[in-house]
């Protein structure tokens, strides 16, 4: 992995002078088409060994470009706010918008690399991360991203020498503290682990470009040249980045679906209801309050066709909890910060900390469902979905979050009853429009797409409750009922989670994690 | 303050269920017209007595309205992000964008009142974060929200019974802890600081609301139309909320001012220009690591006019800091969910943590600039803004951040130099557009917008320095010098930092806070 950079790449200083105000002039006029085009967001990851230019790199970037369409996206210890969520939060929240340029100053790789140097993770767990990686990296080149991943070397002899030439030039001797010289003892150590890592997350869509760190003019120019390089092909490539993505295939000879499975004439008549919705509902404020709760977090996703009950049955919920534990996150249109990111950006900036709860009225389902079926979005992007969903719910489910999901099932004839209700009833009446009796017209289109979605996205660690929805007693109780035993099994089932950083302990968790991994050496 | 909330008013079963169903439907009606009309941000503000209803009335709010619309803003103890950047920033930070309800269960009274009652603060000290706030509420309204503050008012003996009925109730009995019994025992204080607190903060522009908290019907009731009342009143009224303003007098009788008076001769060769450079940077990055900055960050401002060299300026105070320890936010046009937020929203975001370093190329004072000369903003607007922006400045200052502004000045002959010479340099051309060329007409009037924003916003916590910018040695070296200079007198003068809360325990800016203040008792 690092021979070629091992070679004593050099540039003088004549032939440096010459080719700066080019590439310069080239990277501005990449970075204004960039801008222009508001399509790609560009992900530059400066990595690599201690002394070998990182910081360096990242202001030589600075010096030649414009600051006003890039960032530098620094990650030191994590905040309280970010260690309470699942790790990769820290770096979804920070990702470049569509247009812009970030540059990571340490990245998802930093910790894999030091916990595994430290001993803290097998080499087992070094590939679980690995591959999550190669998964993440995949979503955000699927969504448009430009990912370039730099890694500076040096050899040992090398980064010594560095280390004393800035020691010994007043402008930089405040670079080199004790710390950086006993990084010097870890150098086999670290060589080892990153030519792992970086192996196996040298993947075709965001490979590594290993680069020679001992020469400040040869690395500077490297990395523009580089840049500018990947900048360019990929503003002149106006086909979209695709993964490949099987078509969907449904095998359904006898019209039976977990849908049509379904018993919607289950009913609950107002008495038990008022009893059981008690009962329940002190139930879930007790499990709110448990002390186990403290270090993990609920998210409770509802979807369901319009008028099927969501917004009732979230507020039986809420109608248990403090009002300063949860919120209620109703999905609308996308605002333009938020269309400027993966799809999946605007959910995870709402994950709960520890110990709250978000409900998302809809939610990240809605590309697999009225965006495929309205054609919002194109196959590739809706196939692809299913598992980045995955990905995502289990990343959340790793951190110790309770995932829960409900699909509210009515029957068209109750749809439409109550949609003729609403209009009686004046303060419902704004809820009904023309898109929802248009939506009408598409039930069965919509009925696959749930059962599709049900197929692929019901997992182990977070799996989908249907519910029988035309009697709305009913459906709160099951609800009810089937988050507070969701909360009572995990809470029995994974009482250890590592409160610094949420991850569980468990093995459950892990295993899903390598499920069906080939092991990567 | 509460004697009209002592009277023990009550409303009955049946004259409740009457009322809501006409209430709940006017009410979602205003909310659709609300998020219709996207010009309203609502603040409904719930606070008062333990036991008198805040969470009921929050429940009952979500029941009868339409959650897709409206946010619970809960605030607990301050996250370690909140904690190192000025405390109303968690404030700034959650406030409801244009179009929402915003329910603030807990708000920046709540502080206040906790210090004050446990002696934490004095009479005088709670007196000058009640100005802070009918300021910062008076910044609101000006901006377009509709601030709404409920009190829910208890008898001692009301808030006993009320503890008890709920103990005595299963579904309720959980809420009930040893603290709120205690809370019991300081209710005659809590009374006192509340009553004066409320006093103060009751503005023609955000008057307090207060209810009697016993019967739940009454206050639900209340509540829900007061806040119809209000928005069906601040949505008819189509002329804006204004707060009176001033117009801008100058009293310029012999043509000189702060900008004619500068040397714009004054030049630095290039020998003297690298050694000073090296010296400063040195200095800086030094300073930047003295321990006395861990408490602290850093705010750099940069205005100037176009070509005036603050992209170069920002690059040699760049080149001296660590990338992971600031970022460089260049002001561009506002996204959505920035215009859906005062104009100050946006600034406020990128505030940097302890110990590190935002570095704006433009900034807030855009207002008073381009948006005051081109137009893009009601003179209202812009005149109004020297006080936020004093107010903003301040409350980073009094949090410790070291806000240092820069104006760099050059002629019009050297803009057009530059201009000319831009255009011939190819990597720099695209920065020449037509925009540029046009702002040169405006000269006289931008000079004018200069002179009166140093004259009102170069204050002793926030001065301006005026920067000869026409020979670029000489104004990059005395900004860096400026820099250093101040960083190391705020390290000299204010070195007692509580890090807990970032607020400054010397008297300076204490002093600066009451300055001009009549005493409120």
């Amino acid at each position: 992995m690092f021979e070629s950079a091992e070679i004593g790449h050099k540039i003088g200083k004549a032939a440096y002078r010459e080719a700066v105000p080019l590439l310069r002039a080239a990277l501005l006029e990449a970075q204004v088409d960039l801008f222009a085009d508001k399509k790609i967001p560009v992900l530059v990851l400066i990595s690599g060994q201690d002394g070998a230019g990182k910081g360096e790199t990242i202001n030589v970037l600075y010096e030649w470009m414009d600051p006003r369409f890039m960032a530098t996206l620094a990650f030191s210890e994590p905040t309280d706010e970010e260690r309470e969520r699942p790790p990769m939060w820290r770096y979804w929240r920070q990702l470049p918008p569509k247009g812009r340029i970030g540059i990571f100053a340490g990245s998802w790789y930093s910790d894999p690399i030091r916990e595994r140097i430290q001993g803290d993770i097998s080499l087992k767990e070094l590939d679980a991360r690995a591959e999550q990686i190669n998964r993440f990296e995949a979503m955000l080149v699927n969504e448009g991203a430009l990912v370039l991943k730099f890694w500076f070397h040096l050899t040992k002899q090398g980064q010594k020498d560095r280390l004393k030439a800035l020691e010994a030039d007043p402008h930089t001797a405040w670079r080199v503290t004790q710390w950086n010289w006993d990084r010097l003892k870890t150098y086999d150590k670290l060589q080892d682990v990153a030519g792992h890592l970086l192996r196996i997350t040298n993947t075709p869509w965001a490979p590594w470009v290993v680069v020679e760190g001992a020469d400040d003019r040869y690395r500077s120019l490297t990395v523009g040249q580089v840049l500018l390089a990947a900048l360019k092909s990929r503003l002149a490539d106006t086909e979209p980045q695709e993964s490949p993505v099987a078509p969907m295939v449904r095998v359904d000879t006898d019209g039976r679906n977990v849908l049509s499975q379904l018993d919607l004439g289950l009913q609950l008549a107002d008495k038990p209801y008022e009893r059981e919705l008690a009962r329940w509902q002190g139930r879930l404020a007790e499990l709110m309050r448990d002390p186990r709760f403290k270090g993990r977090s609920l998210v409770c996703a509802f979807e369901g066709a319009d008028a099927a009950g969501k917004g009732g049955a979230i507020r039986r919920i809420a109608g248990a909890l403090d009002a300063r534990q949860y919120q209620v996150i109703a999905v609308a249109a996308p605002t333009d910060e938020e269309r400027a990111q993966p799809h999946l950006w605007r959910f995870w900036r709402h994950l709960p900390r520890h110990g709250h709860a978000t409900i998302f009225d809809r939610t990240w389902y809605g590309r697999v469902l009225v965006e495929r079926v309205e054609g919002l979005c194109a196959e590739h992007d809706w196939l692809r979905a299913y598992t980045e969903i995955n990905d995502f719910e289990h990343e959340m489910a790793e951190a110790g979050v309770v995932v829960v999901k409900f699909w509210l099932q009515i029957s068209q004839a109750e749809q439409l009853e109550r949609f003729k209700a609403r209009e009686q009833v004046e303060f419902k009446r704004f809820k009904i429009t023309e898109e929802d009796w248009r939506n009408r017209d598409k039930w069965d289109a919509y009925q696959q797409a749930i059962c599709d979605m049900v197929e692929r996205t019901s997992t182990g660690n977070a799996p989908w409750t249907l519910v029988e929805a035309n009697d709305k007693n009913y459906a709160r109780i099951k609800i009810l009922r089937t988050l507070c035993e969701r909360l009572q099994a995990e809470f029995d089932n994974t009482p250890q989670v590592d409160a610094a950083v949420g991850r569980q302990k468990t093995d459950k968790p892990a295993k899903h994690k390598n499920a069906g991994k080939k092991s990567a050496k």
